[in-house]
């Protein structure tokens, strides 16, 4: 069990920013990530088929022998996250909501706290629900940015233009005077520099170092954490495969190249 | 024959401003309009996925009787469809390519042409060659605008931002001294006011006017045509539904409603 990988799935390569952490606190571990890119990007598709592709996801990463299981994707996890508790009740399943909402709490002063995400993220209200259920006293605003993982992922670099588009969705939340903003997609860390330049006052969490504390933890108490000296290996899947993604996975994995596999498409 | 439909495919709602004019122009005609939006989008994906995608729509529609194909998607025409043409060989099947570069060559004073469209369309240089051949005097320049069918689909109305999204990728070739812009998206005549706002003095084609003659032409010619007096029906079906999709849905054609039906998902 122990030197089984922790599996790790998203719509695309923004859980990368996830798996990057894991391999940072856990560096002994194996990683196999899988990401959906042939359905990317979830975040405007239905619950429904979020949930269908969800399940395959999992079967795949079942199927490559994993002892754990992040959805390192927000669209998916607000989703579909109880259903696949629910389902595959044989092995541990995380989210990135839970852990991206605690760090919320821990950060704010003001009890007003700021939550950034895809279209169906924002509609779940899925991190409005988890940090009031943590500490009730916290209100919690959100915004929908549908613009920001086209943004990312075409590597659109007009610097003037994606501030103004930042500004354009975050003024109506900056304006409500939180204190604290939450990346709830994990393809918006690559858009953090821009958007502290910006809100210089505001801290910024992002839930990849959060869940992957969690995944520390939670193999810890398990006793199945890999306990040897060599560096874990990171395994990329992907369903389709393009030059966008190549360059983000070598930026984030340096030496390491994804494989293309036929599954869930 | 003459009453089956007419069977048009998109990787998501932009054909149907295709699926539109073919019905102004055959307003007797049934239509069956396919939208693979649960992998939508298809301009940044790998052209082997594309032609997966493809096929799978084919089958669809000719599940359900059509006489004639329209390739209503830029992206799909230029990477498959003389692969579909090959496999599917019992049925006309035809792109929005060749009507567009017609168009294009009607318009041209200069013979400079400026090609927009997905990244994948821009890689693939189907609308250079397909012009180049019709006309080897043209001078044709491409440009990928991959912000816009997100900017489209997510009903972003920040105008000021769209201006300035449409003049970063459009000034390097209006500054080739172009007369004509081919519209080589299904998804851009919803831009084409804005468009034509910034750009007073060039000709806007689309492919949609010419696609529609040119099955009008196929059918004709094939005797296939619907002879009623009767309007044709037109039915949408999608295989993943979204709140975005029925309110441009509605805007094209005002009381029909979009099917979701399970296939190639």
């Amino acid at each position: 069990m122990n030197k089984k990988a922790i599996g790790i799935f998203d719509s695309g390569i923004g859980g990368l920013t996830v798996a990057k952490e894991i391999n940072k606190q856990l560096p002994n571990e194996n990683i196999i990530y899988f990401g959906d890119t042939a359905h990317l990007p979830y975040g405007n598709k239905s619950e429904k088929s979020i949930i269908d592709f969800s399940v395959k996801n999992v079967e795949f990463l079942i199927s490559k022998g994993v002892k754990i299981i992040v959805v390192a994707c927000n669209t998916s996890t607000s989703v579909a996250i109880k259903y696949l508790q629910k389902k595959f009740k044989n092995i541990d399943i995380i989210g990135v909501i839970n852990p991206g909402s605690k760090a919320a709490i821990n950060s704010t002063q003001t009890n007003k706290i700021g939550v950034i995400g895809t279209f169906r993220t924002v509609k779940t209200s899925a991190y409005k629900k988890s940090i009031i259920k943590l500490s009730a006293k916290n209100k919690v605003y959100q915004q929908a940015c549908p613009l920001f993982v086209p943004i990312i992922e075409e590597n659109f670099n007009n610097k003037k233009i994606i501030s103004e588009i930042i500004e354009e969705y975050l003024k109506p939340i900056i304006d409500k005077k939180i204190d604290t903003l939450v990346l709830g997609c994990t393809h918006y860390p690559l858009l953090k520099k821009q958007i502290k330049q910006i809100y210089k006052e505001i801290t910024i969490v992002d839930s990849a170092k959060e869940t992957a504390k969690e995944v520390k933890q939670i193999i810890s108490s398990k006793n199945i954490k890999n306990n040897t000296n060599i560096s874990g290996k990171v395994s990329i899947f992907l369903n389709d495969q393009s030059e966008s993604f190549e360059i983000i996975t070598k930026k984030l994995f340096p030496g390491n190249k994804s494989k293309l596999v036929n599954y869930n498409v």
